[in-house]
């Protein structure tokens, strides 16, 4: 694989399996059932967050403490006029204070890679701009495997603003390469037809407008966060919740095996009502919650162990 | 004891003696005089401050590493609408990234109980509105002990916005609780006769609104932070400081072996004047931040062991 | 040596000499091609920034970590009335949580000095005010020895708003302890013949207003970070870089083997340009970052050594 990880696009189903698995055997570690690894004892890894994401914060926090070393956070406000600048000058400042990896979140589409060409220690983008968020990705593909098994031929939905949803892009990648077929949903202000193409399956990606009209058909629905009303395509919250939220009546309209997904934070009575998002087993919010620290050490441990390998070739 | 560590208000005697024998056993490690413990070692504890109290907050974290854990830290502004649920849904999401305990500072009383009560892992209040601060009330205990001695039938004032103050109400369950005579004093708007029933033992606690009449007969002086004209009862703080505050005069006044206490950060010449509060040994405000380590880290041990002890029984 | 490291003046050429060799045997464990050291295993040092310093923050925090210790960070807006007091009494608290050191940034030249009066354990001024920021200036020096070895003899210009600038204080009481011949280089409103005798050493400084005139004679050349119109001397940021900001004209004039350093962050097209600033390797600039992880090592490990034996003489 490369020095870095940035995205899901790209990835071979080899690359992703691997990763998959890794992060199955961290997962009791992440669980607190067995003691954490020492595979980062001594190493330490910054934290770079443009952008306000305490959960992601702290699920990298966490996988690094699991994995015995340590870590550090920055978080400045990316108010300067030339951001992009800003983002590399500071990566190259915290690399050259000696960190293993440097994690970045960032609302520039593209900031993480921007930073990775210029610094030479691995790069893990935890969410850049409306590009990607691939560690989401593989909690994600994870969460999914765990509840409805293999994903070849299962129907997936996701719901909401596609077009700037990060979340989206990295499921959508991460599902077509596991021949998954997926229905992306939402108003049609903001989901037009390209977003067939994205992954280059167009035959596993449809797009709908009516919710309703394919729920019985789902193996399972992952609602995004609404943040605003553009994200709602111009409704406000209770319109959006009519036609996009998952209410308990639709909930009850999924096959009895179908699982329900969200990124957090949950807008609860937004995109999800609380029966909805409580209603265990089916709903696996929380379930992600643990699975992204469990793919956090796969990814921070296989960026570190071939970033310890290409040093050792090049000796 | 319970899963949770939430309040004085309920603690048997025992349950209390315990509690300050292990954190007297703590004490050299909280004075680096020895070597930290491993007890937390892999061991991930999260510090949800909902509200703002750098204090305390480091004094976990302090705690924490000392037993050999790790800590994250999670403060966001509790400017939700719904703040009880997001409280909940964020200590839910970081239950799920697997920590070992949180702590929880809340603005809302009853917050902590209300998080204890939805996850499953040990919750330590950390200040809850006006409900309690109870490792406060066991750094106030062991401060106490430790300068004046047996507790039963001295005397101690508590000098301040009783009303509105966590951590009098922690102090008055845990003073009674040892069978220690009370004095509250405070401006009669803000103290009623009510408070001498709070602890179920009103022969224990008297209401004064004249400090200067109680001086001579104090084993120990408790001065509560004033924040604000709200919590001076209306007065500006130079008229506080005419009728409530430790002035040297007053100080003066109190018995010699009468010892000094203040929750922290001191309002200097406000509730108290700089000379008292410099005044060593006196002065136990500085000794009171040394025995809040140590007692946060028989608490951290407490709910640990009784959760690893749970956890053998259930398996 | 003594209790804390405050500034770089008064050290002798012997003090400075030994903490530049401690700082290089730590160089390769700042670059984390060896192990860490354990030599602050079970330490606690928190980090008390009362100024924000993203940089020198995380730096410290890597030092520490790399020797095994443990870091909490308090960062308080200084916004109170009486700022100083402010410091002292959080820093009294700090210690009474039982820390082996306390490093101090704050806005108040002399602040660190108030802070190491009042408190027991040592403390490492990380910047205070306008006085001095030592372990910049540690920094400096070895970036300088690096690069052009020994100092005594050679011409290091300083360029920039001298007059409040922390980083030359620092760096002119280093570089006439090592002999070398300052040039002090600024708007004339900003910088008067006084700044000569500053070090003791008016032999070794000169005053220059005009870069231009000894560009050629320079073996490093030090930019000051311009942070606003007074720091230009009131020239706005592109009148400020015709006259002193470091071009490639400029660069292109300087002797082949000479190095350029920054104590960053920088401002790009202000004080320097960016093919300056990123033309390796005569640009240092990153490579004080790593020397800096160093530095702070070697400080850290120096102030709890003499700590350790003072408390053992005392025993």
């Amino acid at each position: 694989m490369a020095k870095d990880f940035l995205q899901i696009e790209g990835l071979s189903r080899d690359d992703l399996e691997r990763l998959l698995s890794e992060a199955s055997r961290n997962l009791p570690i992440a669980e607190q059932k067995v003691a954490r690894k020492e595979s980062l004892t001594g190493r330490v890894v910054a934290n770079m967050f443009f952008e306000d994401s305490t959960r992601t914060r702290c699920s990298f926090e966490t996988a690094v403490h699991r994995l015995g070393g340590e870590v550090f956070n920055l978080s400045e406000s990316g108010s300067s006029t030339r951001k992009g600048e800003t983002l590399v000058d500071t990566a190259l400042n915290v690399e050259a204070m000696g960190v293993s990896a440097i994690v970045v979140r960032t609302s520039v589409s593209g900031g993480a890679a921007l930073v990775a060409r210029r610094v030479r220690c691995p790069v893990i983008n935890a969410g850049d701009g409306r590009h990607e968020h691939p560690t989401q990705g593989l909690l994600d593909l994870l969460t999914l495997r765990e509840g409805i098994g293999r994903l070849e031929g299962r129907t997936i939905a996701i719901v909401g603003d596609i077009a700037n949803s990060r979340v989206a892009r990295s499921a959508i990648h991460g599902l077509s390469t596991f021949e998954a077929r997926i229905r992306l949903v939402g108003p049609p202000t903001l989901l037009g037809r390209s977003y067939c193409d994205l992954s280059g399956r167009p035959d596993l990606v449809t797009i709908h407008h009516d919710l309703d009209a394919i729920l019985h058909d789902l193996d399972a629905i992952m609602m995004l966060r609404i943040q605003n009303e553009r994200e709602a395509g111009g409704a406000v919250a209770g319109d959006y919740r009519e036609m996009y939220g998952l209410t308990p009546a639709r909930a009850a309209r999924l096959p009895s095996h179908a699982i329900v997904l969200h990124p957090g934070p949950v807008n609860r009575g937004v995109e999800i009502d609380d029966t909805v998002a409580d209603d265990l087993p089916r709903s696996r919010i929380l379930r992600q919650v643990t699975q992204g620290v469990a793919a956090r050490m796969a990814v921070l441990e296989r960026v570190l162990m071939d970033a310890g390998t290409s040093a050792t070739l090049a000796a």
